[in-house]
């Protein structure tokens, strides 16, 4: 829901997918979180063992395992539960302890690409806790090394990250799938790892070159969040369970929509969203600059006085009160609000229909359903 | 022969391998270089196709695949080399195309190494050329887009050693080997990847602590040099050829001396190499603050006085020729270089005393002889 560039997961939205994760549409259809306790033990399992791994190296690295542990310790799996719907939807049969690892492997990937974002961005929170490289600097303060203490939790992170994606690969290759099977999942694994630091990439640039186009700003979310976070999961599934050919098409079609849709939401919330519900300070992604599809369309479709300033605004650390409350109302008085849901509510809709398919096992559609649902409901 | 902390190659030690390389000690056996052009142009290859596929994302891609490849084009392709040995030493027919892909994916490791290293030291060069973040961030200047330079050059050049560490085993993994023969070689592969960041975190760690002890010094010798690029490398090409089990303790008598002496003539060299031959500054390991075993036989072995003196200068940036002489002359007169000099030998015989094991296929015994004796040879 939220792509690896956002800073906390957004509160109202995570509400509403715990509550898709709980309640699923349907009695017949199992709940959308059938997977998460056994991805978070299959996660303990991996980690108590690198753990030890790690310890036999040296005692000395027991604060990074502490720190990877952590940051492993949370997040909605959506990814896993995206690769396990895929899964099913393919015909995979239900708990299989093989495919809760693969799927489990994703949130090592997350892990780095979470924790090493927060360095590029130089944030210091990560859902409400320090971020890790913020824990290793403090980690090097409390205990009165020498140098710089941002340096070394910046080195600190930088390799906890390596780290994770080592042993996502590493736990994916170790799922129990045959090596037939693993080589087969191969194409949409290594492709979203690409694609993730690809759009990491471009989301970057974007920030600094600020073209502020609306091409720009959906390319981002195409490869950060939309791909990276449905469309390859799905397709990882779909390809463990040997029917990747035939249901690419259906789970792109449905991820990509719903992906984007995701974004959006968290976008929108993340300017209008109330304060007392997403849990962030209204007008939070202006204050930081956010290059998003809000902002393009509000650019796009203001007159040039007014877009110039909004765009000299945009990411003012010392944004006031007074100038979000204009964003605010430029946003909506220019039509990119409006054009924002409207989006979310097509893309929802493509999401939807893409679910008619014969070719996807009834297994999964509700499930999936009520992911698209929990997404796109409006939260403010 | 040097470790991912190692700031440059030491020139001197360079052209001693390239001798290796070009000319090995028996007619009857093939130069050492024997893998170098056909691994330089199997990552040409991959490299093309990702190229390709970061273009299809975006155009703007082009400056982080030029990074990329620019990295890849260096070195000295050690780790390939001796994991291609390590195949001929079990058995493995020559000039197979699935060992030189494999082998060479150990490359795209390096480079990751490599580029978060420079990040994480916050080094401006890496083998004379620009290190890759110092290259982003020059052409964020030169474009002229907004923020800070630095911040997106270290943020581009994290994201594009994440790319390197995702492409090392995807690369391992299409090298052609079949499954079965893949997933045999995963155990070697793995425990690499986790062993050298392990290993740079302990490193990372002993420049803020400082404990300058002999073990802490071995310890990150042992981890990020000796493993990395001797003998997880060798254990590798065993278990492609199938052979690792009746290998697996030849290579590591072989193999961790070997990589401790690589590493221990680099530090002997990085302050005691002649200018003109290493192309490094006299006593640049001193100015750097490194922690090598030389510093600590120095420590261990000097008195509490100059200890302090030592330790107080060791890292200075503004270290004086003067304070460089006086160091080396402790160094010398504390019997640390003679103790250096001292293991470097016996290492050296151990490595080659392994050699003599009946399981290894004469093949590799004279090439791997070759190796020991150019990385172990006084050069000033």
């Amino acid at each position: 829901m939220y792509g690896i560039g956002a800073r906390r997961p957004n509160r109202a939205a995570s509400v509403l997918f715990m509550a898709a994760f709980a309640s699923p549409s349907t009695s017949s259809s199992p709940p959308v979180s059938v997977i998460r306790a056994d991805a978070d033990r299959e996660l303990a399992a991996f980690c108590a063992d690198h753990r030890a791994l790690l310890l036999e190296i040296g005692e000395e690295l027991a604060p990074a395992a502490d720190a990877l542990e952590a940051m492993l310790a949370g997040g909605k799996r959506l990814r896993p539960t995206f690769c396990y719907w895929g899964w099913r939807g393919a015909g995979g049969a239900a708990g299989d302890g093989r495919i809760v690892r693969a799927a489990a492997s994703l949130e090592f990937l997350q892990a780095c690409a979470l924790i090493h974002d927060d360095v590029i961005d130089n944030s210091d929170t990560r859902r409400g806790l320090p971020a890790t490289h913020k824990r290793l600097s403090g980690l090097h303060a409390a205990q009165g090394w020498s140098g710089d203490s941002e340096g070394f939790g910046r080195g600190a992170a930088i390799l906890i990250g390596d780290l994770c994606l080592a042993w996502s690969d590493e736990m994916y290759q170790a799922s129990g799938f045959g090596q037939e099977t693993l080589a087969l999942g191969r194409r949409p694994f290594d492709a979203m790892r690409t694609e993730v630091m690809a759009g990491q990439y471009l989301d970057t640039l974007e920030q600094v070159r600020g073209t502020g186009t609306r091409e720009a700003a959906l390319r981002v979310m195409r490869y950060k969040s939309a791909k990276y976070t449905v469309e390859r999961p799905l397709h990882l599934g779909a390809a463990l369970a040997g029917r990747l050919p035939e249901l690419e098409g259906v789970y792109t079609a449905y991820g990509l929509p719903l992906g984007v849709a995701f974004q959006l939401r968290d976008d929108v919330l993340g300017v209008f969203g109330d304060p007392s519900t997403t849990g962030k300070p209204a007008g939070d992604d202006l204050r930081e600059g956010k290059r998003t599809l809000v902002a393009a369309e509000t650019l796009a479709r203001a007159g040039a006085a007014d877009g110039a300033r909004f765009t000299s605004l945009l990411g003012a650390p010392d944004l006031s009160a007074e100038s979000v409350e204009w964003m605010c109302g430029l946003i909506e008085s220019s039509g990119a609000l409006a054009a924002c849901e409207g989006l979310i509510e097509r893309y929802a809709g493509e999401a939807l229909a893409a679910l008619e398919s014969p070719e996807l096992d009834d297994a999964a559609r509700e499930p999936l359903r009520a992911m698209v649902a929990a997404a796109t409901r409006r939260t403010h």
